[in-house]
């Protein structure tokens, strides 16, 4: 189960990455690679940083047939991909639930404080759309507008709080997921943004 | 004669960053810098992502002088380096092909799917002048433009294909750098360009 | 004594990462993370190319919470941070001469060649402020103004020069660290500049 909800969230980050490389008006292949380091990016920078080489994504081949399927999909159906706006929406949001705690837990097994694990979740679960915005020459839009990082963060921190607790470990891997989850979809529904520290007519 | 490919490749790659950096009104340091990362980005991104720590220009200081030299070279005779433009040309292209193949074996040395393999030579191939690009704060030319990358691809295809016939693996290896070589000299000579999926007007 | 400039370092480097970030409109979230990476940036970089994975602020949890109650600080008193500018200036230039030598340290540990090693330093010291400008879409100001990296080239010359002497090691560090910070101090105090190779008129 937690492999389909990999796939479902790599399709959900290659189809963003396509989505804004086209409005960059970027040639094929520049578009094909924007859709992969959205992808990738995030759990290959985890992986760096903890020195788990080759890469993740490197081992297993499907993830790249799934992000170039992804990507051509996309390509082939850009004026209608607006239709599939809410189940992308909840791929993504799923994969970003998903990708939080994977990194936790791969920061586990490398001894790491619980504290860096959970910086480690949030990088995997946003880092991908970072590099995204930064190969499109953007200022990263999760560092200015969405709450999305505060969701993982706060996944993290109820991941490590039921820890204490005697469950499953499966159980918490589950119930942090879907925190991260309930927290995104909350904060997009309701417009929640972070308080920004700049007064209301600089902003 | 690999090695003499290699420092021509490199020598080509450095000037390229010097030009672009002047462009942008570096002062010395920062011209010196983007010089080094064109030249070692490539093959440093793909060290990292199959964990050969240190990286290759760490263990061979060659490298380093010549980039230097190349970089200090561009700076003194900028006015006149467009008399070289088509020897650059044929190194720049050299290198590609080179690099293209030596990150495709180092990826079979790493024991990764051909697939891996191709996508690991496109990046050494590429990634020095997609970071060039990024420091310089311009969206990387080669997702906009030139067939470049394409070249790569299909070089590492041959490749792969070739290795299937019972033909020496050093041939195998110059067969599939002249294809790299022969598809980019044809694309630029001819101004082939990947199709877009944009309408005319729009580009 | 070296864990206190380390400390000391930190800080002023995180504290550049919020005041730069909050220049770019950023929300909470990506302050904090420009301070983190301002101030962790150049020593993961480093510590990616030779293998020390996982990387050092992974290792001691005390560098995050430095950041985090240094970025919280500079938020909150962001109006009156102009009174702190020199020191956090003197900070941060005991920081680059600190960085500088850990770097070329690290570097001799794992047995890389002298230019190398210096090479290493630089990146260390530098090499935060290079990401903090990325992710904030602007060129790398090193790359353009003031004369920074060359004070970390400078000392890391002079380090391996002492070495030459019989100089126990310790001494030789701090008298290194000492050429950094002091060209540095003269080089801000009397507006020196790297020289360009741009006419006059077109800078």
């Amino acid at each position: 189960m937690f492999y389909t909800l990999d796939i479902l969230g790599t399709i959900a980050f290659a189809i963003s990455g396509v989505l804004v490389a086209i409005d960059k008006k970027m040639d094929l292949f520049g578009i094909l690679i924007i859709a992969f380091v959205t992808a990738v990016g995030g759990g290959t920078l985890r992986d760096l940083l903890i020195g788990n080489t080759p890469v993740s994504w490197m081992k297993d081949i499907t993830f790249t047939y799934v992000i170039l399927a992804s990507a051509i999909f996309a390509m082939l159906f850009r004026g209608k991909i607006s239709y599939l706006r809410t189940s992308l929406f909840l791929f993504d949001t799923i994969g970003i639930g998903l990708y939080t705690l994977v990194g936790i837990e791969k920061g586990l097994s490398a001894e790491l404080h619980p504290v860096i694990c959970i910086a480690l979740g949030t990088m995997t679960a946003s880092f991908g759309g970072v590099i995204r915005d930064i190969l499109c020459n953007e200022i990263p839009v999760i560092f200015r507008k969405e709450i999305y990082a505060t969701a993982c963060i706060l996944g993290g921190l109820i991941y490590f709080l039921l820890r204490e607790f005697p469950i499953k470990d499966d159980y918490v891997f589950i119930m942090a997921g879907i925190v991260v989850i309930t927290v995104r979809l909350i904060a997009v529904k309701f417009k929640i943004a972070l308080p920004t520290i700049y007064a209301k007519e600089s902003t």
